[in-house]
């Protein structure tokens, strides 16, 4: 299959690299900063002091944003624009993880087009730049300091909705596996789970994949699954914190989807509405969701699914190619479960009604308009189904 | 180990992609363009009369500048700067494989910046730009396209001198596998030794490697490996010849060194004095010396050598370490022969004496200046003994 390849963000990473942030806005030409960051940990741990202190250092001004929560609003999004067009910010710095990326990058579209930023998130129209950004990686998972897509969640409705486009693509990315040392166990899982599922949407799809995609894909894969146990047991393991997070962005950069055409991303829209509603972890949302989703579509495809059971988790070949392809599947839950994640939703913590998965699996395609998923191409009256199956 | 990772190059990959020339030359703001290739291989598959039809669709226009011979030479640069000056060209377009990349970089080089060229190859100061070019690959093998790297001979001594910076990096890489089916068997083994070569050297060091980077290289490896072996057969597989051009960009980017510490390079230093003074086939050259390199220097780290053969070959756990790490080179030369490589100079058609084995160890550590490699360090009386094994 033909594709695209474009990873233009400068990655520095390693012990002690936010204090290149300075020099690396500087490289860029940003004068006025806005540093964007979500809860008080960037305040407590003293980074953001010393992404101050850098910035000082190459004399470069800012002004700060902070209280980005996760699945990113709309209103914030807002206010940073407003806040930005007063104070002439000509460069934006995320100091944190893919929620306050996103919400940067949402920032940067809706500072460099004229309208509402919400246009693009909604479909209504492209957008024809996006201000220049940085970002200081503090949590390894949604891969989004090298990906070109944001996931913004507009509370009017609370609707979440992702754009994708090269322009917000970081200019760098500062990644200093030490800054996720604090993390709680419970989000380090949930990030693995989000950086092993967005190799795992592009490796399950109906092309003739490249072999060699297939492999990189394979081998990202089994490192997280192998490190996220580790820090388990040892949150400070520089070594497990490295390859995570290394994993992170090399997990949703385009890397991994290179000649297959794409990939099926059903388990990430169906998420996406359990995100909106109930403001669930995403990683955790996505493990409670994929064996429902796995155990639906399998049937389509068992060769791809039997193809997963074999060189992730070293099964056997067997005579009847849907009892391997259902053998790795289990296989995964019993590692979702391992690492501390759902694999339900129940698990996850939420019960939603009759009534809100029916609302769900609407919204999720948008009232008619679309289908998810490639390996099956799910309607509604799926989406539902698969909702129920994971209820638990 | 810390790294930076830095792959600007826009990669637009499939059958007829060779289409697209113009548009991204457009992308980039060029205006004149200067369209350097090889042989006549370009004029006679009709590849330039595409090429030159694409630009002139939008609107750019542009001056040839053929010959460039492999082993690429100084005068041809200098005579591209001189052209180039002329003719106000503000963007380079190389045609053609490594050679031909690696030329138009070296005019990017002297364009860019005041002086001699060959300073920055006879490391005597650092450039400070380079014109930006992008590149239609011809031949999968160098990885010149996505790399930071440029290697030119100075006809004046028969110097092969490498240069990196990411100056050079292309703004684009157009890559159609169907433009390599035309190329000679023994062209294509040779590219593919490179290609495996790039992530080798990359491998073999005495870092603590990173997981993810040793997972992603033996992908790499395996896959060129068993797809160099199909194009034996079958010189038209579209999909072998797509895995090999892709594995060819990623091996070289430097996405297969991340947190690897640099790498050992020795082979290719030592295959650059071949080249140099005898004109072979990089590839082919890399073939010739590596086993020799190899039982050399295997017994400083047989550890890493023992996982190549483990994960390379699928070679059993032994008592004995080091013979297990010998079997993996043994495995390896065999994979080189069955592929029609050399594994000896004698293969390679050359035969050096003594004095030029003696003259290309000096000319390798700048008479005593340097060592090469990092398993072990290199001194000239090193590198002559390796010559003088491989010589079969």
């Amino acid at each position: 299959m033909n594709f695209d390849y474009f990873t233009p963000t400068k990655v520095v990473f390693g012990k002690g690299a936010e204090a290149k942030t300075g020099e690396l806005v500087k490289e860029q030409g940003g004068h006025k900063v806005l540093i964007h960051y979500g809860s008080g940990s960037v305040v407590r741990t003293g980074l953001l002091d010393k992404i101050c202190h850098s910035l000082e250092e190459a004399g470069i001004s800012y002004v700060l944003l902070g209280g980005v929560v996760p699945n990113p609003r709309l209103s914030k999004v807002r206010e940073g624009i407003c806040l930005c067009r007063e104070e002439k910010v000509d460069f934006l710095l995320a100091v944190g993880g893919g929620s306050v990326i996103d919400s940067t990058k949402a920032i940067g579209y809706g500072l460099a087009n004229e309208g509402d930023v919400w246009d693009f998130y909604d479909r209504k129209r492209q957008a024809a730049g996006c201000t220049p950004l940085g970002a200081v990686l503090t949590i390894a998972a949604a891969g989004s300091e090298m990906s070109d897509s944001s996931v913004i969640t507009n509370e009017d409705g609370w609707i979440k909705r992702g754009y994708s486009s090269n322009y917000c693509r970081c200019r760098f990315a500062v990644m200093d596996p030490e800054l996720t040392y604090t993390l709680p166990d419970y989000q380090t899982q949930s990030g693995c789970v989000d950086i092993m599922m967005h190799t795992m949407e592009r490796y399950f799809n109906l092309s003739d994949n490249m072999e060699l995609t297939d492999g990189i894909s394979e081998a990202l894969i089994r490192t997280v699954m192998k490190n996220a146990i580790i820090l388990k047991q040892n949150p400070s393991d520089y070594n497990a914190r490295a390859e995570v997070m290394w994993a992170s962005s090399l997990s949703h950069n385009g890397l991994t989807g290179c000649g297959t055409g794409g990939g099926d991303w059903a388990s990430h829209q169906i998420e996406h509405e359990l995100g909106g509603m109930f403001d669930v972890a995403h990683g955790a949302g996505l493990a409670a969701i994929w064996g429902s989703w796995a155990r639906y579509v399998y049937p389509e495809h068992p060769e791809r699914f039997a193809r997963f059971a074999k060189q992730i988790f070293d099964l056997e070949e067997r005579a009847d190619m849907q009892e391997l392809a259902l053998a790795g599947i289990e296989k995964m839950e019993d590692c979702y479960r391992s690492m501390g994640m759902p694999t339900n939703l129940k698990e996850l913590g939420i019960e939603p009604t009759e009534a809100q998965m029916h609302e769900m699996a609407e919204k999720c395609c948008f009232f008619g308009q679309r289908t998810v998923g490639v390996i099956k191409k799910l309607t509604a009256e799926d989406v539902e189904k698969i909702y129920r199956m994971a209820r638990g």
